[in-house]
């Protein structure tokens, strides 16, 4: 079957490789017909990772159940489902407290597992034309049959509930002020997230102004534009004292907004790890809550210094104490949040799909990759169709 | 009256200064039966906060009602009371919702303000005869009569809620391992409030053995000398994957252990003010969550570097969001867990008193000062009687 | 000054009362702009309770400060507030835990005041031209100047906190489906509020068309005519297994299906007491829970039967604990949410006034009694202006 | 093998029957090594329930696992394990959500399952020489080999996590006051469970002197004798204002104070179903919370009236309104607790062992059933050693 393969910094190819089989009487064979190109491969795609060539990415697959083990329950075969980036087995302690993403069966030695994922276990990604889904039961949510809401159910992969997550993280609650710094397809969700929720003031932060405006347009949110002034002056100059909560939808490769931007191209050498998360410092109001789903990184080969190298930042964490905030941070445990997503989806409570900007046969991935990765405008969101 | 008063630099004396009198409808004057060294006291003591000479100190009070304003209710002449070292109003929208050290009433243009203590507000501290206690229906909690416990009563103002609060911090469940760095009386404190809360596991991390026996004897911990051997490796020896929650009861002020040790006694060449940070990120295990109420500044003029001096740290935040852990800071909200450990108390289920080491007249507080910052072994914690 | 006077069963008239003076120090007198008739004045002007002639009328009461206490210190002249209808302290143990309705000083021998209701503490109501308004910096909330939102705010004393109250105390969480019994002013904002906190499907169930109708436009709501046939059949053959969360906000004066209607109108030989706990716990899924904000009494001299004349009502308690369900009942704690309400109708994500049929002069009052107790249709909410 | 076998009421046998056998990828076989008699078997063995003869007694099951699935994991031969009373898949929505007592996919058409019980599914009990684990992954736990602690963790089936259940279902804190209705061994269960976690005062109501005797022993509870004087006053006047939280570990078999004794017997005319749940709403304060682990029934053909062979029960709800209190009912989802128990066990932080009164052979179960059903004093919990 053909397959997007990783061969080295930059470039990615569809090749055709080995079918999934069943092996374990808990797995199912999934026929992919929708697979998502997230940010976080472009990690893997940038070299900012120890993945090897050779492995298939995609972590957020929806499809059709074809193939079914002997062990698996409720699934059958045509069956409709989504599932989760995380691979978790259900019944290590992790998966009983509902963290998921940490399971400590499924990646030895590790916690949390992933499908086409370096550094995640050995689950093969679903940029292909089938994938095996471990402990189905488990990993597979059922979707109505058919194909409405095709691109919303994709999203509940990854970053619809992610978006969702960094609202939890930070315990937002009806009625308060949440400020998002972010407006990729992970922050957008976020706001989004935060309007469902009630929130009375969500302002996103970014530089991009296609994304911003999509903030505004979909989320009721507040656009900042961190280029064109301090984020955190502009925020507590529309709301005095500092925002009830904060999320950080950016993570390590962070924007420094004080660097010369010379063009509008993205330029890692603008990057600084911790820059949002003290912006989220001192935007968030003291006793405050901030969510971080945004990826750091315990090692990154390109970072800008030899201590954020090895993962460690320059945190204003006086300030934070001084404030008495709270932080959550990590992946997203999916299962925590999809099925209740899923039925606003089908209740038309919700609809996530405006950040889809493409969606496109899987021939098209290595061009698609390339876009994405040069945060080419108009390019949020691409859904590739095996 | 008398009282303890700063005049410089390793330098109290007790001093004749005005009586506290009547300000508002809702004060009363408490004649004060004891008053405690706090070791957040030292950080003034030393010079290492922008105190100005003539402040009187003391923030852990308690005493008897001897005067009531017209618009206090609950209150009687002749009551015994304990006062929170936070002063708060009562009415803001953090008091409303249980944050009372981040009252944003009592310190116009902070969150949260203390008796006694350099920019917490126009409070003067209790290490005198005497106290006007603000808001006093809100802020004193009324104790049986007599003299019965006073001792314990009196860790009620802060060390005994602040170690409680780190472990509500994390987050602790019965059943649950913890480590708590720092054997100080908050540490202690800390240890003490994760045995009553029915921890299956507990250790202490400290580098002064008499204060590691008495978590052992008092707490029931397993006493970590990280003097020894890192304790990262010790604890993860006794219980592989790491803790479930971790407690920070140190603060800025602590101790590298990869530093010469040189001779025993306490040596600010010594301090990293991130170590427990990291220490504890690397403790804890996926999902845990870590309690911080050991202090850190915003500005540190002795700091061992610039960034530092700034309370901008370096701190392995690649790890805890690998991790997926959550993190709580900030001073203890007194009120939100003195009733309960007073009534605790009051029923022999708690005697937190093992920490008291000794109690002494007000005119000896300058030469306990002294003896405290020195780290004195055996000095753990000093009730001062006016 | 001018206030509306209960004289007996079925009569209130508009009389000539004294002014109310500052009592204590944080008293404020306020100048009432908007109060409103609550379903609950109903019970007493009914003769349902052993209220007494004379009782000045009124909980739900916003105005303008007119007059200071001393110990007052967040309040001025001419300041735009809104009460809470629960008069609280704001330092009983019960005020502090948040549960500012079941203060136990205000009331003394009883858990909870509140102004012009009958044994809820010598506090007289607001329909009239001005108010006292006891410990004031705790109780009045502070909304922005000038008479924008009037009619919005003035919900915020009672229906739309309660309404809101029966969500949380059913503890909905986001894509859940709720069912919400009746379709008055509360269950109307429980069904709002429902909308906004994101459930996924809301089911409203009542007996009055025009009330259903309001429902579904304002609140995306379907609407359950229990009349037309069992609300329980209707509501499990649109959602199979039963809804995830059920709130009651009908309470011991509920109306019998199963009687036989006879005519439109209101016939209390029709009441149940108990008809609608039961339609509930049939109505929530196995683990679901339900927020019982409707009133229920310990006793009621207009019961059907002995049993229910002391609050003793035929609960289906073995179905309940067969299914693990969850109950919460009570008297909302407007603090909890008056605050966050405000700053959603402020910042324009909610407008709680679909429900409000009516704002006339004080000198109405009495006529718009009799026609809100003959559940004229059409007449859902009242506000007077004094 | 030999098994406890239901024959009629008041009659059971040791019979020879089939062993079981794999029949899912999922099951595990295990060697039982001790299963108990609980307190709910005799709600079969009396006839109370519809049983048909021939049924297998035996939810608290212990042993050894003799065969593995293909399917399983994480289990070996040779794993020493204990299993939780209910069955569960550990993938529909109530198992991810943690309601493993409410498992919709393991007994088609309820919420729930269980070994050896009527309308619990088809599980065959464990008071057996074996027993086969459906799910065994998520349904057997892990525990020490050797026979250390094998009394303590047979608990860990059923009694103890549904002790602690009742505790969490009362939101029990620190330093909080709880009364429990009931020293059997669910009761005493929960009396420890509250011990463990720190509350201030305990109050065990019954009427068995010795039980009463084991809560004041083990439990530092302060026993109440129902038939001494009315418990609820017992209580109150040991304890002003009403207890902060209370626990009914009876149930419908609840006897009621006010009829005449006789003798000390167990006499089924003296049940009264709702006394209990009543007794607790005037013992608890205004807003305080009920756990209700004790077992309620929708139907029961021995009721005393026919309401309550409804399942229908008097309760004084007016009262619980006014104060504002909250109710949780339902079976224990055991896996919320076991592990942790399981850990406080292995550290020596709790031992449950006081309730356990006989250790007998399988052979000896037709006599304990009928000792035990006698409510024989001193005959606390049976655990059967096949």
């Amino acid at each position: 079957m053909n397959a997007v393969v990783y061969k080295g910094p930059h470039d990615v190819e569809v090749e055709e490789v080995d079918e999934p089989e069943l092996q374990h009487p808990n797995d199912v064979i999934v026929e992919i017909t929708t697979s998502c190109i997230c940010g976080s491969d472009l990690h893997m795609y940038e070299g900012r990772t120890s993945a090897d060539p050779g492995i298939v990415f995609g972590h957020e697959n929806m499809g059709v159940v074809e193939e079914v083990g002997d062990g698996v329950d409720t699934l059958e075969e045509g069956d409709r489902v989504v599932m989760p980036f995380n691979v978790a087995c259900g019944f290590c302690q992790n998966c009983e407290n509902g963290y998921t993403g940490f399971c400590t069966n499924v990646n030895p030695g590790f916690a949390g597992g992933a499908y086409g994922y370096v550094a995640m276990g050995p689950y093969m990604g679903g940029q292909a034309e089938k994938l095996r889904v471990p402990y189905a039961d488990f990993n597979a949510l059922k979707l109505p049959e058919g194909d409405e809401h095709e691109d919303a159910f994709a999203l509940l992969a990854d970053i619809f509930p992610t978006g969702w997550h960094g609202t939890r993280l930070a315990d937002l609650r009806p009625g308060e002020s949440i400020a998002i710094y972010g407006a990729g397809p992970v922050g957008l969700m976020a706001a989004y997230s935060a309007k469902i929720q009630g929130a009375s003031e969500i302002y996103v932060v970014d530089r991009v102004d296609s994304r911003l405006e999509l903030a505004e347009q979909h989320c009721d949110a507040m656009p900042i534009n961190f280029e064109e002034a301090d984020p955190v002056e502009q925020i507590k100059d529309a709301h005095g004292s500092g925002v009830d909560k904060g999320v950080d939808a950016v993570g390590y490769q962070a924007i420094d907004p004080e660097t010369d931007p010379g063009d509008d191209a993205y330029d890692p050498a603008r990057e600084n790890p911790a820059v949002v998360l003290n912006q989220l410092i001192h935007t968030v109001r003291p006793t405050g809550k901030l969510g971080i789903p945004g990826l750091y990184v315990p090692s990154d080969p390109g970072a800008p210094d030899e201590m954020a190298a090895q993962g460690r930042l320059g945190i204003d964490f006086g300030k934070l104490f001084e404030k008495g905030q709270k932080l959550g941070t990590g992946q997203c445990n999916v299962k925590n949040y999809n099925r209740q997503l899923r039925d606003m989806i089908i209740e038309g409570r919700a609809d996530p799909t405006f950040v889809v900007s493409h969606r496109v046969g899987l021939d098209e991935a290595p061009e698609m990759y390339e876009r994405f990765d040069n945060r080419e405008e108009g390019v949020t969101k691409v859904l590739l169709e095996p």
